[in-house]
Parts: structure tokens; sequence; C-alpha cells
């Protein structure tokens, strides 16, 4: 594993032009506030380039229009792809269980393994499971009968995928996510809820990657669907009949309730609630904490509980903010009204 | 396994009219909007029946005031309950672990198990445990020490549930459920927290559903109690000492503090937060994404952040919206009032 | 086991003064609504002490100037002090497992084990990692090569560590937490994300506890740093390079975004969220479902959507309140001043 890099190296990685020295020796990287001697960082504003004198790092990649005064500089037309390049490299390796069947996991005769899948100790794996090549299975991870999983996908520790859901190539589910479990549906019968049955599935697609904790629901029928290159960060809850268009982006905590539609390259910041059967367009932005409850149309921007436009957001929360104000001088003028007309009966008597 | 039907045959099953060929072959249950030639579906209001034209469905479940066109249909008096009869018919063996205890599960001597109890591979049991007939623990799942189960209970893969805790019939934990951690207790003393002890447990009455990555704290004394018949979605917090009475209902991510009490057939929509020690009536329901602030009587509607009656939030919130042309309005007005005022002024020397 | 206390002792325990007879019995103990015969209950508030009369319960610890009429009290300076200590003393042994690693995990040969260091059934503990003395590793839990676990911790059932993570002393985390999952880092490049690697980690200090279902992700490059003394209730999420402070204390669902830095002795209630890179100060209390979108300074109170100052909230939420009012006011003003100014240009022409 290599420990250092000489600033020459990284701006050969980073694909940027090198203003310094480049001999200089990198051991690290490291965030502007806690980059340390040997440590390369990276900034992207102007606001943060400002900072560069106060730090200790060696050196920074900084993005074209930038200056970092007397630090050695790595400049690069999109500073955060070269940092994302430099990263990789710097990257210890990634523990992964070894090509093979750990003795120690439970696999049925009967599934299917492509080439070189590794799966670790204490995994369960259930009947008729087919594997994709180089797809590692971590420990302690269950899998239920009948589930397909592509290639070159990585199951952390502890993950579940209930039976017959369906896994693209290269989706990475991350610790303690729930795949497949029933939808939440009941339906409501002389005083308390029957289950409703739910036998359907998830399909996850291509390039998709399912933080910890969060749950995605088997569909009461048909599927519940994640679109190719979709990425879903930590505790976050789809539930049974969405389907996602490819390429969204959901933060933490993120709801989806029963049956919503997202189009493509949705991002919706973190908490973000939608409400069930709605149709959220393509490149709909939504800002964090905001509850969609109705249907968004495509190329929106959404804020607020209720989601609202974010122009008309912005103006109303301008107007809450003088609120109290308004009403005050509402008061005031009702006086003053009542006082013209007090006058003006006067007048005019 | 059978995978056709005659739609006489549905029409058996979901206890309805047939309105068509009883000969029509069905293979399948889809949503409106994905079936497809073989496939029933279903409609339950007017504004859906209109899309069964474009519908490539051979038949479908509708309610008993609506129009289907051509298509064959079996019209249901409650078509919701028919769909989840005939859902259930089609349902593929959902894979329990069989009856007996897997020789590679961990469960000690003392463990006192009813009859045909199922216990996977890999799940640890603790001492004392009792587990009723026919309940099915599946792999990894963790039991600790003098847990109680009643029978006909489905634990899922690796859902936890620690010491002393008891559930009641036909309890079902989705996987990474968490039953009975320590509630969320401290003192501060002197600048730091000290912990305060969670010697209760958790009761989960009979028929009670709790959803994938769910947390219910221990009492920090007595119980955390969950009342008969109550269907909890994924990833919800109930706190340590709250009790819901039955029949209760929570959409995912749903958080109750510690100490809150909720009457029996509560309906809370997703996200909704609860504040410790509230005490909310029967009967009660809160829209998604409200924050509860303020105990509730019973029969109550609720919404907004803090949570108020809903007719209430609905007049604020379209003063809200004209909020900004309101302002504008109270501006002008002042203008106006003082040209008055000045008007009036000279007038009346 | 102790079963059952004198009066008397519990006096001793609690600290507290004894008002009544120091031979009654105490069996257990149990909050105010569900305290039985030979329970002792507890009181803080004078709005509670009114119920005692109503109680079944035995005896009650009371705070100094509380009455309990003829109950036997023990009157304490600080009963929630003395409260614990009770719980403390009543408190059924907690299992875990024995000292000794359980010849059903799995443990390589290269691990460092302090003493009496416990490991239970089924965990897995990666190459080189190191745990403390007399740390209590639960059955199910999964450790990543080179974490370093300090003295005295517990890690609950099914909980994950992922490589390299550092753990203080006396650190608690419960069932299925979390700790070091990639952070949601992607650069968006021609129509599709590219993951950033996440190559830091997380270290949590000293007395922190993290709770069941919590994800605390590891850094970009760097650290994620919990502070010690923490308090993490369940289902939190905590981005990747957040810095909170010592004795930090957050209730369930809260949610931080990546680089957020939180300053010593935050409070946040449940549901708050926090957007990426801001700063919070030092002692800053957040309501329950606050979203903080800005910077926070030190000392300050904040609630609401966008979290703003608690006073100013108040005065606009009292203000929301009457806005139907207000606006109903503002367009009878507006006819009212017409009237004038017709009045006015007669009385003028």
């Amino acid at each position: 594993v290599q420990t250092s890099w000489t600033l020459g190296q990284i701006a050969v990685l980073a694909g940027g032009q090198l203003q310094g020295d480049p001999g200089i020796v990198i051991r690290g990287i490291a965030p502007l506030q806690t980059a340390r001697p040997g440590d390369l960082t990276w900034v992207t504003s102007a606001h943060f380039a400002k900072l560069l004198a106060h730090s200790e790092a060696s050196a920074a990649l900084i993005g074209p229009d930038l200056s970092a005064g007397d630090l050695p500089v790595v400049v690069c037309p999109h500073p955060d792809r070269s940092l994302a390049r430099v990263l990789s490299a710097m990257e210890p390796p990634v523990p992964h269980p070894p090509p093979g069947v750990d003795p120690r996991a439970i696999v049925p005769e009967d599934v299917t393994l492509g080439e070189d899948v590794a799966i670790g100790p204490l995994a369960v794996i259930g009947s008729r499971v087919r594997i994709g090549a180089r797809t590692r299975i971590h420990a302690g991870v269950f899998i239920g009968p009948e589930v397909e999983i592509g290639p070159d996908c990585v199951i952390w520790p502890q993950a579940v995928i209930r039976e017959r859901c369906v896994l693209g190539a290269r989706v990475v589910l991350h610790p303690h996510a729930t795949i497949g479990a029933d939808g939440f549906g009941y339906n409501f019968i002389d005083g308390h809820y029957e289950r409703i049955p739910q036998i359907g599935r998830v399909r996850i697609e291509d390039d998709v990657e399912v933080g910890a904790n969060s749950c995605i629901d088997r569909a009461k029928c048909g599927e519940t669907v994640i679109g190719r290159g979709s990425k879903i960060d930590n505790l976050v809850q789809i539930g049974h009949n969405c389907k996602l268009g490819p390429h969204t982006c959901l933060a933490a905590q993120v709801g989806i309730a029963g049956s919503a539609t997202l189009g493509s390259h949705a991002l919706f910041g973190g908490k973000v609630g939608v409400r069930d059967n709605l149709v959220i367009g393509d490149r709909v932005q939504v800002a964090a904490c905001t509850c969609l409850a109705e249907d968004v149309p495509d190329d929106s921007v959404r804020i607020g509980v209720p989601g609202i436009d974010k122009m008309q957001f912005l103006r109303e929360l301008g107007a809450l903010r003088r609120l109290p104000e308004t009403t005050r001088l509402v008061r005031i003028l009702l006086k003053r009204v009542e006082q013209l007309e007090a006058a003006d009966h006067k007048t005019t008597r």
C-alpha cells in the first residue's frame, strides 16, 4: 500500500496543473479545517480559498478561478472530480470476504454462483438464489429464496433481502438495509385491521446504492422499482409499489409512501416526505424537510410543509417574518380609519 | 402451486358478481398502470375507472357504482376486501423455516417451545425463553433471556428482542426491528449526562405488526405497551413507557417520545412526531409530517407543525398563501390612510 | 436478587428524608398512573403531586417543595437523581455474554483482547481488531478489520462497526447501530452519479451512547467525530465528517447532514434536521421537528421550519393563529378606506 505521493504525482492523478514544487511529499488528505503538514486539502469556492492562508496543509486542489496565495496548488477544471480521483488512489484496501464460500456460511446446493463470488461467514442464502460474478456478500447477510443478484454487487454485513427480489449489476446495499419486507397495507374491517397480502417483489436496477438501515418494501403485487443509477442514503423508507426513475438521489431519512412515482434525476434533501400515490416529475428538486402532498411537474423546485414552489415559499416566508409587525399595523390602521370615519361623519353631517 | 384461474373462479374468490366471460384465463394481478394481458386489475374510484379503457388488463375488480366499459369485471361490494382475498389465493408460498430447531441455531436447554415452533439457522435464543406453538423464528434473530412469545408469531430475520419482553399471539416483527433497547433517559449533572437505568420491559399484545428497522424501547420501569391489533410501519420510534391503545396504526418514520399515551384506533400518517408525556385520545387522526406538542382529545384531526385542528389549519394555510398580497395591501392602505388623514386635516382646519 | 426493600432502605438509597413508616415494604417501582400497592412511585411537580391522592402506590419519592397528603414519602433534594439510584438498586441483572470468547464467535488469531473481554456467539471480529478490558460484545455483532474499542464498552446484538473505526471507553452501541458505513457523496457527471470514495473513519469518544438502528457515517477523509459523553437516541443519522462536541444530546430520528459541526452540550429534540456544513454553537437547544438551515450562535434556542429564534417563532405563531381574521380585517379596511376616499372626493370637490 502506497503511503506517500509527490505533489507531481498528485497533479497527474488529479488531472490538474501544478503550481509549486513537484517534489513536495503528500502523506494524506484532509478537509481544510483539520489538514496538517503533509496533507493535501481542497477548496472549491473563493470563501474557503481565503482560509487557505491559515491552513497547515502542504498543498491544495483548487478550482480554476481561485487563488491560494503562496501555497503550492494543483489547479483543476473540476476540483470535485479530481478530489474523487485522488481519494481513490489514497483509499486503503476495503475489506471484503475473499472469493469463494466461507465454510461457516449457509449456502444450499441449489444456488447458482457466478465466477469469483465471495460469501462471508454466517451469511444465510436461500434456495435457488442466483448471484452474479464477483459479487461480495458480507458476513451475516440474509438472502431469501429465489433472489437474483447481478454481478459486481457489494452486500454489506447484516443486510436482508427477502424472497424473490431482484438486484441488478453493481448494486451496493449498506448494513442493515432491508429489501422486500411486506408493504404496509391493511383493510379496516369491523374495528380492526386485516392484512392485505403483499405478493410482489422489489426490483433494484443497475448501479443503485441503498444506505444503512434503509427499507424498500415489496409490492402488494407487481414490483417496487428503484431505477438504475439511483442513490439512496441511510434510514430512508420506500413504500410498496413505488417507482423511482433512473438517477434519483434521496438524502437520509426521506420517506416515500406507497405507490408514489418519481421521475428521473429527482434530487431530494434529507427528511423529505412524499404522500402515497403522488406522481413526481423528472428533475424535481425538493428541499430538506419538505412534505409533498400534491403531484409535482417536471423541473420544479419544492419546499415547505406542505411543499410549494420555491419562489412562492420565499415570498411567504419573508411576509411571515414581518407578520407580527403587519398584524400590529392592521390594528393601528383600524383605529385610524375609525377616527377618519368619525371625522367624516361630523364633516358631512 | 396454482398459476392460473378462470374469471369465474376469481368471482367466487372475490365474492363479487361476474359481468363477462367466466372462462377468461387470469394468470396474475397487477395495478392499473402496469397490468398486461392475462392480468386482473382493480379500481375503487370513478377517476381510475375511466383509465380502464386504456389498460391491457384482461379483467378488473370494481366497486358497485363504477363502470368499466367493455372490460369483463367482477363487481364487488367491498373491492378492497375482495382484492385481499384474491391476493391471498395468488400468493406464492412465503418461505419460513420448517418446524423444529435448526441445528445451527443456538437454543439453550431451558427454553420452552410450543408445538411446531420453527427456529431458523443462526438464531440466538436466551435462557428461559418461552415460545408459543407454530411461531416461526427466522435466521439470525436474537432473543434475550426470559422473553415470552405467543403462538403463531413470525419473527423475520435479524430482529432483536431484548430480555424479559413479552409478545402476544400472531405478532409479526419485520427484519431489523429492535424491541426492548434501553429507553433514552439521563440526568444532567455537573455538565455531563448520567444514565437512568431502564429496568422495565416492552409488552406487545396480540395481532400487532412491527415494521422493518423500527424500535420500541423498554420502559424505565413498568412497561412500554403496544395495544392489540396495532400496526406499526418501518423506521418508527416508540419511546420508553409509551402506551399505545388497541388498533393504532402508525405509518413509516413516526416518532413517539417517552411516556406518551395514544388511545385506541389512532391513525397517524408518515413522519408524525409526538412530544413526551402527551395524552392522545381515541380515534385521533394525524396528517403526515405533523408534530404534536399538546394533548389531543378524542375524535380530533390534527395537522401542522405544531399540530392544530385541521379546519383551522386549512384556514391559516389559505391566508398564508395570500400573505404576500395581504402584506402589500396593508402597506398601500397605510399610504391611503395617511393621505386621507392629511386631507382631513386640511378640511377640518 | 433482592426483590423487596423497606421504605427505610429506600430512603437511604435515595439519599432523602423519610416521612412515614420505615417498615413499609416496597416490592417494585412504577410511574404514577400504573403504580399498585407495594410499589414506590415518584413525582417532581406540583401538578402530579395532586394526583398522588388517587394513586395506589405505597410510597413516593417527591421533590422538596411538594406535598403528598397522607402518603408515606421520601423527600429528595433531586428526586430525578434519587430515582436513578433506586432504579439502579432494583435493576435485575442485565444479561451480557460471560467473559471469554464464545466458541461459536469468529475471532481471528491476530486480534488483541483486554482482560475479561466477553464475545458472544456468532459475533464476527475482523483482523487486527483491538478490544479493551471488560468490553462486552453481544451475539451477532460485526466488527470490521482494524477497529479499536476501548474498555468497558457494551456492543448490543447485531450492531455493525466497519473497518478502522475507533471507540473510546464505556461506549454503548444499541442493536442495529451502524458505525462507519460509507458517507453519501457523489459527483454528478454527464447525467449520472459517480461515487466519491469515503476513505476516512468514525471516532467515538468516551462515554458515548448510540441508539438502536442509528447510523454514523465514516468520513470522506479524516474523521467523523462524536464528542465524549454524547448521547444519541434511536434512528439518528450522522453524516460524513460531522463533528459533535462533547456532551451533545440528540433525541430520536435527528438527522445531521455531512460536515456539520455541533458545539458542546447541544440539546436536540426528536426529528431535528441540520443542513450540511452548518456550524452550531455551544449549548444550543433545538425544539423537536425543527429544520436548521443556517449557522447558530452559542446559547441560542431554535424552533421551526426553517429554525428561527424561539421568541420570534412564538410571535409569528401567535400572529399566524390570527391570520385568517387579520386577512378578513384587511379586506374590510380596504372597503372602508375606499368609502372614505369617495366621501373625501365629494367633500373636497
